[in-house]
């Protein structure tokens, strides 16, 4: 399977206190190393205000400038023009690459005419030859550049990292795979790696500005341009500002911040420009306009009937994205399921991709199959076609009518425009979702589009057929324009594989006109309505297929979502460390949890939660306790002592690393800070081995004596109590109330980025609900729809408001255990069992 | 003033467990009520299965349809498309009210073209009367119908409960006073009143639902609904969907959820599409077309050299946008300041409104000054003439250019076109600015738009008459076209004045056409980067004038809030109450605290936040436990023995009222209960002094005895211990750390609604931050931009790193109390006070 995992916990934005100081630590440092270069910069400044040379003047200006230079760099237009800058001529590049590939596979079709089968040859070996290359070159480099990048994307952006997603090594992984596979001429897009692209840019834009200064490593800062970069890849993807913004912020976002509002549309405008002026530099056009413009009338663009027309077309292209995203999950779980198969393509890689490509290639080959499906043209080519604003099927003289250019490639001798329609579809269809399974760098958005374009045309065609001088009764004739509808199927089913209502805007740009504006709207929507309610968006389907550590959206009707409580997820049995605790608890907590963060209460009667610790620092503290230092320091103790006693051995002979080691070894909770104490100390042990050889052997009795003492001492030192000084506490992780809806749960995860929550009731932990038992209760309610899925603890709430009762009960115990005795031992952790029942 | 104000507390929607409580329980009560209707409907079922008459089959059918049509009501695209219809049925029918009384106005005119004076009389006394019946009616029936509604939108969206802003009188007054306001000819809008009116829409429609389903009780649907009905507001009124969708999210929302996207965008598509085909039935159009449709030539829109043109226009206009906010709330706070007009104006409330529209409408009087600016045009004709894709002023023949319709209203015969344009931006300028700030229902965006309009214009012709012959120099002559340059104006001008970007899609919308989107985006966020450095948005001007409890937005360069810290702006002393202490500690809080919410420690001395409670809660306890029944069991008691000791007086006599109700009073801390109480006790009262008077007369002196008694009483009462067990505590209020920095508790606070949040130090509560000393710290570092604003306290912060030392400290001593003896007295209240030293 081409699908490579990397998943790590979410790193949560809120209140995190650890990662705040170390945030704050960073910034500080940033800080004073930038008023450290300001300082030389204004002292050289000052020296030079001395010198009364020629040059001085000069030489000030350049300073001043150079002052000034530094402090804008960290300004976030600075950065955005950088990044549009820079995607603009990575697109445009890309784009003139992929031209002359695909012309290079033309030319070589062409120059062979005399000879069929050269010409086959010509046609399938090229594109397999570039998937095949494309395929190897991203597994070899950076296997995280297959696919699309939106999933990954949409997984960062909400808080997650996802190591390995965000190198160098991906950048060019992925900007050369994306070429090849675009050159080969499979049914791929650029649209969703772009924003990949983007994101990497800005990443390591990033990374790169930070020399200058500080403010580049603020973690939220980075996420917010991350959220820009989505922008700018679409944008400059399609020369599409507007449609870019809106289009990532509805496939990466669940809670957008309208304050980076502008950064989006700077960049995306700025990189779409940009985009748009080379284009024009270049001489491929005059002036700054669309990329697939379209010359619709404008004074009557269509009639009010035919909008039951573009609603079919919204509606079938809704059941349309939904089957394709079925279709594209089908066949990567066939791959994976299929064993025999699996392990094959396992051993041979690049196996498939081949196989797919020759698939594919050997059905469009324009003298055989192509020729009934306008196999000859590329992607671009069609979809200019298909937006073409005249009817290429005009009644009676249907025959006669004049194709320019390429759109030579629909009319066929024997065939009917509409079968070569009809063909083009289906064919394309189940090509596109196959091919979006090759492990390259590849979308789907852009074959979905033409596929939608290709249907529309076909509604349109059949609609001026049906009626050759138009609806309109009133006098003027205005006849039904094809193209329009090509525009409305494309807009509905691009948004029906992705989700999103954006698409609408996209197709405006694209097409630069906007009066088909009513009918693409309800078609759109329409669209959405139908897929959404049968299938996931394809970038959801792909994080699921991936299990990417993702929070689900919650469904339409959620209804149920109210009615679910956290009392009803979340986990009762919290693993917890008191405020008296000992080192052997926090010992036995770390050897049976396995959650990230702890939860540290007061103490077990009242189990008050006073915040959270993360588990490595408890593995510090006790590794502080039991480590080397301390045990050295004991055994140094108890040598003097026994010099003192037995006057046998020398001071040295305490120091014994082997019997060190393996007690070090025995207390390490699968910690990294005892790995890398263990690697540093084996130079040292090397070279105690060697030069003290002689008086280790002469120590082994004393050494018996000493190592059941230093059992004796580790005991003692776990009984002791745990000095919590030196540890990073969180002291207000998120609170969550047992009667919070799940409805609410899901917001709060989702706009906080949260990984976790502990469940309170008046201050005591009661539980605790993590990414996992969300994700659990969202996707058992959402995937079951006609029956109401109730988890079974709800069905209690529902025989009595017994649960505000309980409250009370329980708030009275609270209070009782203050009026009439310090603090009585009661049995808590049975407790929150018991208010169930 | 204009301006009214009605402040109310925040209600947050985050872990509020009253509330939550309070929706929970309604809920319930519509669930039961609905199972109800259906165990009703489906017992009429069964009844009829059982019926074999013929008209059963007709019966079953009908009463199945109406099962089906209530699990439906609750749906939300019913509500949507309910909303849409309505809303666009009151768009179309406003403006075509709006269009009669605008004809009416020139009828007049028209029609008494023999005698100048009278021509001014009725020029200037028809909008005079139906501005001054617009601000009567309004200040009559609901003032809070005054101005354009976005600010206030923008705060209940928010979560802030303002009282009469959704009420059926205000829909009356938005609605009949806006149309009055627009139908008088002054330079007003209806796009930011629409949003109001369209959240009124929902918010009545929602009422008028809930008595089909409980669905429509529940507070977080309901603010998403507000939020779609903003998008429907602003679709329409220009029959913009997409652009009416982005609008209100920038103007309305801080955060915005994703998933509320498609509501927003299927009712403003539903309105639009609606809207415009009222227009087509009407016969006003031939079909669904754009409202100010443009014919630019789609081949060659615009040449690249001319893109510095449209840069100046967006630069220029964003100073242009910034001056027009400044302005507008200088007027507003001169007339507030001027004591003696203010005095004045407030007693004869409608001359103020009567003399600006005097003024105004003097001015563009067509005869007089308005010759030189087309007065005699609407605000919608000087829109059309202005995007016309001819152009006026072609040099050497402009004389002899043909004005077709409207457009002559330009040309004068001694003055050139560009000082007509000149006189009208400026002229037209401080009168939108003057005139927005009649207490009428009104908006400023469309006046904006048309000033701006008419910039980009003049621009466009000064172009054209400078390169007569297009810019482009290979072969073909493009000339320039002045309308494409009205359209940049007028997106960057009022993108300027609303600090938006959607601007830019509401004009492509608006004029139907797409293809200069490159300069309109280079233009919009030209303005938009001036205007924000210089000036808040006009709906953030007006929300500070108003003082509505808004947070406003973090500024453009918010480096300095990454060193702010809630530390440095929390207010250290916090009323909490302890969980045992006692009725009168209770007492004394109450009086002498004003917050809403407080909190609930452990004990003095371990400060440990265990909840909050509301206010309201608290007095309740207290009246419950000082109040009515009790004191009369008491009384009843005391009496009892009375009569067993001294059997003088009957039973009844304890029943002293007038002595009851003063006691009553005593212990009234301001709270509802005991006025309600009061109330209820009235007509009893007076029967009782009836009938019993006799008796009383005899009872003074045993009552005198009482009275002591009854204080010493509730002394003892006083000092009892509280007890909580009916209180409703919110177990996890929010909690914030003292290193979190502002720019994060800025998020926080607009993410969650949030309208105070706990600071607490490992779960000891140290301060508390609430709305206002957040919105202080951040309009403190907002408004003086050159000076870095720092609080008193974060200078120490640099001095060491003594603040985690402290927390160290502070933990220690909690880990040292737990360790060395259960609960010693600590000097706590003053320690967080010492911390800051």
């Amino acid at each position: 399977c081409p699908y490579l995992i990397c998943e790590e916990d979410a790193e949560p934005m809120y209140g995190r206190y650890t990662q705040e100081l170390g945030v704050y630590a960073k910034e500080e440092a940033a800080r004073l190393r930038e008023s450290g270069q300001r300082r030389s910069v204004s002292r050289t400044l000052d020296l030079l205000e001395y010198d009364k040379g020629r040059c001085a003047k000069c030489r000030i200006c350049t300073v001043r400038c150079q002052k000034f230079l530094i402090s804008r760099v960290g300004e976030d237009w600075i950065f955005l023009i950088l990044l549009g800058l820079l995607m603009a001529l990575v697109s445009w590049v890309m784009d003139f690459c992929i031209a002359i590939c695909l012309q290079a596979q033309k030319w070589m079709y062409g120059g062979l005419d005399s000879n069929v089968f050269l010409q086959y040859l010509a046609w399938v070996t090229y594109p397999v030859v570039l998937i095949t290359f494309s395929a190897g070159f991203t597994q070899i480099l950076a296997p995280q550049a297959v696919g699309s990048g939106i999933p990954e994307m949409k997984t960062i952006l909400r808080g997650v990292v996802l190591k390995e997603y965000l190198t160098f090594k991906t950048f060019v992984a992925k900007v050369i795979g994306l070429t090849c596979a675009l050159g080969s001429g499979m049914p791929l897009g650029k649209e969703g790696p772009f924003v990949h692209i983007a994101s990497l840019c800005a990443a390591l834009l990033s990374k790169f500005m930070s020399l200058f200064g500080g403010i580049y490593e603020n973690e939220s800062r980075n996420i917010e341009m991350l959220a820009a970069a989505c922008a700018v890849g679409v944008g400059c993807c399609f020369a599409a500002p507007i449609g870019g913004v809106l289009f990532s912020i509805e496939v990466t976002s669940t809670f957008f911040a309208v304050r980076n509002y502008w950064r989006g549309f700077f960049a995306a405008t700025f990189s779409a420009f940009i985009f748009r002026v080379l284009a024009v530099w270049n001489r491929d056009e005059e002036t700054i306009t669309a990329l697939f413009k379209t010359s619709f009338r404008l004074d009557f663009p269509f009639d009010l009937q035919e909008l039951p027309a573009f609603a079919v077309i919204g509606i079938a292209n809704g059941f349309g994205g939904a089957l394709f995203v079925y279709l594209n999950r089908l066949i990567v779980q066939f791959m994976r399921k299929q064993k025999a198969i699996n392990r094959f393509l396992m051993k041979k890689r690049l196996l498939y991709p081949a196989l797919v490509t020759l698939l594919i290639s050997t059905l469009t080959f324009p003298p055989g199959f192509g020729q009934f499906m306008a196999g000859k043209l590329t992607q671009k080519e069609s979809l200019v076609t298909l937006l073409d604003n005249r009817t290429w099927a005009k009644q009676g003289i249907a025959e006669e009518f004049d194709y320019i250019g390429h759109s030579e490639a629909w009319k066929h001798p024997q065939v009917n425009v509409f079968v070569t329609l009809v063909l083009f579809i289906v064919m394309k269809f189940w090509m596109s979702a196959l091919a979006t399974t090759i492990p390259v760098p590849c979308g789907a958005f852009m074959p979905v589009f033409v596929i939608g374009a290709a249907f529309g045309r076909l509604v349109g065609e059949s609609m001026a057929a049906w009626f050759p001088d138009g609806i309109h009764t009133d006098g003027t004739i205005y006849p039904i324009v094809p193209g329009g509808y090509a525009v409305v199927g494309a807009a509905a089913l691009s948004g029906a594989v992705t989700h999103t209502v954006s698409t609408a805007v996209i197709v405006f740009e694209l097409t630069g006109q906007i009066s088909h504006i009513l009918p693409v709207m309800i078609a759109v929507i329409l669209a959405n309505a139908v897929a959404q309610s049968l299938q996931p968006s394809l970038y959801d389907s792909i994080i699921r297929i991936k299990k990417l550590p993702y929070l689900p959206e919650l469904g339409w009707g959620h209804h149920e979502k109210y009615n679910i409580r956290v009392e009803d997820i979340m986990v009762r049995d919290v693993r917890y460390i008191t405020l008296n605790c000992s080192y052997r608890d926090l010992h036995n907590v770390l050897l049976t949890g396995h959650l990230k963060t702890l939860a540290l209460v007061e103490s077990t009667e009242s189990m008050i939660l006073l915040g959270s610790i993360e588990r490595a620092q408890l593995q510090a503290l006790l590794s502080l306790q039991l480590g080397r230092p301390r045990r050295l320091a004991y055994i140094r103790e108890r040598a003097v002592e026994d010099k003192k006693r037995l006057s046998v051995v020398s001071n040295d002979s305490s120091e014994n690393s082997s019997h060190r080691a393996s007690q070090e070894v025995r207390f390490q909770v699968r910690g990294h800070s005892g790995q890398r104490c263990k690697k540093c100390f084996q130079p040292f042990k090397a070279h105690y081995f060697q030069s003290h050889r002689k008086k280790c052997l002469q120590n082994v009795t004393a050494e018996f004596c000493m190592s059941s003492k230093i059992t004796e001492w580790e005991e003692k030192q776990l009984d002791e109590q745990v000095n919590f000084n030196n540890c990073k506490i969180d002291p207000a992780p998120f609170q969550l109330v047992e009667r919070t809806s799940l409805h609410k749960t899901h917001t709060i995860f989702s706009l906080l980025g949260l990984d976790h929550a502990f469940v309170t009731s008046i201050g005591r932990l009661i539980g605790v609900v993590s990414l996992k038992e969300l994700r659990k209760a969202i996707e058992g309610s959402v995937t079951v729809k006609g029956a109401k899925v109730r988890p079974p603890l709800a069905s209690f709430r529902d025989s009595g408001t017994s649960s505000s009762e309980n409250e009370a009960t329980e708030l009275h115990k609270l209070w009782d255990r203050h009026k009439s005795m310090p603090l009585p031992r009661e049995h808590t952790p049975s407790e929150s069992d018991e208010k169930s029942q």
